[in-house]
């Protein structure tokens, strides 16, 4: 008996106080991100490998799986968008077969929380010598850290909770980093410009803490969640890679079967599996799009679909009477938001798993670390 | 009283003798396929617009919804392998608003049954002036076929059933011989090879027939799934574009939440969903990674999963045993596999469909042509 009392004292410290590793590293979010902010951003400018030559570049190819599959397509909006760079996104264990043509003007760019993910070392050894190789994972003496030319460690901390949080998001904040940098590389960012970014992305830590304080709310609306067997998730532009990442979290730790859709999808197929009993998770900050995004949502009301949205202030305020629930997050730089909504899509499928009572932690079927094709 | 029973002998005509538009679009493939071919195949050479000069092209964009998006990923496949033309392959409402850089040297591909889908022709309408455009339509003098620089006619006739199915096909038939003339074109494929690649494409139909000729097999297996609420398809390469064809299929006339996956990527989340009642439908013809396939397959089956496996006879001898069920399709070489694997996956959502007594040629919630964004 006092063995076991040590062991449980032990997991309880391991774990902070929460119930789960999981909710403890969705909570560390705001000061892991901090401390990633700080390692890279010095007197002002971001400090990378001097390795990394973006003004010669002329595309970059992202390979990863999972969850570091969707923070890649997130990041490409980043670099298209900022730093007009072409990105080539790939699945690896699709990538390392179709053998895609590969250049020296190519950074290919590998992301993987354990750094030891199968598919996306085969991939990265398929471009060695072809391309110049950047990883980006959560241990610094990983395979793919060791064998990349330049390492991009996201500095996230232990991951325990098999299904990734805390790593997404400082994948997401070091890709960011990353493609402001490239950016100003070449010539199209000026330094006012960057300073305000870079000021932006260090508010980010108060405006994740501002979301956390709202985690009662998504709690609830997760057990609502709960009851379903089948939900979509959508998202437009920088918000589809997340429809993809809650959709997967909520797979992943509930087992409902969640799927994400682009928003203008909706009409071209799945829209018929709508009705009362699938509830619809809609991520849509207010922005150039969100009227837009509001007749999709109309679409599954008048199909008799519940539409959960998950938006800002004024998106809560512009969208029509007649969603079933609305969740209201901090206001957020458009260009940064897609790592403050990985807040409410983490606290969604975990609140929904507790109210399930699944094995949060070690969820059926799967790995941390996929270590085998 | 006459006036009824003209109409009743008008639809039975239309469909000439099947109980819906979509058995009959199904059954049509083999003919209208063949009619496409006849069309572009002359002469032993593939005759395309002469406008298209492939020898300059950097880069090919592919855009369009739904099953037409599907389409164009596995295109890709042929346009890179074949042609060694990087492809890069977007949805219509993600292009339009990310405004990608798109140079002199692209060529920009549409692809829509009806030639009037909104997303897709406001996608070509960003594109015009920047580079040179083509249309995969349906329907000649429709918007995107007029707007376009050079028109490539599927010729499928009239599609009535809202799931597409012979548009998808001869959309593939079209993008198909059109990397053939590009790798012709660009010196990555002489001319044995292209009149073998295109003797290959003209015994499709005939193959196409002998997989017609196992509609009972299929539809037994689509009342065992239609039994189901929850189905994933997996495949690999150019079968992973058609594994979301599949389950957009299944979801779009039997309302089954069916999804599709990159088999490699299971271990990365969806393989948490797998128990009993949930089944996986895996495409998977015997080739180099067919091995790696049954590896997938195994992990379902050790968790419970039941697998449905459609493949060729030298997959079915080389699957292990513990498979729930098999589909066994005719041969087909390599490269076309798609267009014939198409079949099954249509016939499985009708059967499906039909077994749960569905509006098959009319499904709830869905528009023929998606005219609105």
């Amino acid at each position: 008996r006092p063995v076991r009392t040590i062991q449980i004292d032990s997991a309880h410290i391991d774990k902070g106080g929460h119930k789960h590793f999981m909710a403890k590293e969705i909570a560390e979010q705001p000061t892991v991100i901090g401390e990633a902010l700080a390692h890279y951003i010095k007197g002002g400018d971001i400090v990378l490998p001097t390795q990394l030559d973006f003004a010669r570049l002329d595309r970059i190819v992202m390979v990863a799986c999972g969850t570091a599959f969707y923070a890649c397509l997130t990041a490409k909006y980043w670099f298209e968008q900022v730093a007009g760079i072409p990105v080539e996104v790939d699945i690896a264990s699709e990538f390392r077969y179709r053998e895609p043509p590969i250049g020296p003007n190519t950074l290919a760019v590998f992301v993987s929380q354990s750094g030891e993910t199968a598919d996306t070392l085969a991939a990265l050894r398929y471009c060695a010598d072809k391309a110049q190789i950047a990883a980006v994972t959560n241990v610094d003496t990983s395979s793919i850290a060791r064998e990349a030319d330049v390492n991009l460690p996201i500095r996230a901390g232990a991951e325990i909770g098999v299904a990734s949080t805390k790593a997404f998001t400082c994948q997401l904040t070091v890709l960011a980093l990353t493609a402001l940098k490239a950016a100003h590389a070449r010539g199209r960012m000026d330094d006012d410009t960057l300073a305000d970014h870079l000021a932006e992305l260090q508010s980010l830590p108060g405006r994740l803490n501002h979301a956390l304080g709202q985690a009662d709310e998504i709690a609830a609306a997760a057990r609502a969640v709960a009851e379903a067997q089948d939900v979509l998730f959508l998202g437009r532009g920088r918000m589809y890679p997340l429809a993809l990442e809650g959709a997967l979290k909520l797979k992943e730790i509930s087992y409902i079967h969640a799927e994400g859709y682009a928003s203008g999808e909706l009409k071209h197929g799945p829209i018929a599996l709508i009705d009362k009993t699938v509830p619809v998770i809609v991520m849509a900050p207010r922005d150039a799009l969100f009227d837009k995004t509001v007749s999709n949502m109309q679409e599954v009301m008048a199909r008799g679909g519940k539409v959960l949205l998950i938006t800002d202030r004024e998106g809560a305020a512009a969208a029509e009477e007649g969603t079933w629930r609305t969740l209201v997050m901090p206001e957020c730089p458009a260009l940064f938001e897609p790592i403050l909504y990985a807040l409410p899509a983490q606290l969604l499928a975990y609140h929904a798993a507790v109210a399930k009572g699944t094995d949060v932690d070690q969820p059926r079927n799967l790995a941390k670390s996929v270590t085998v094709e």
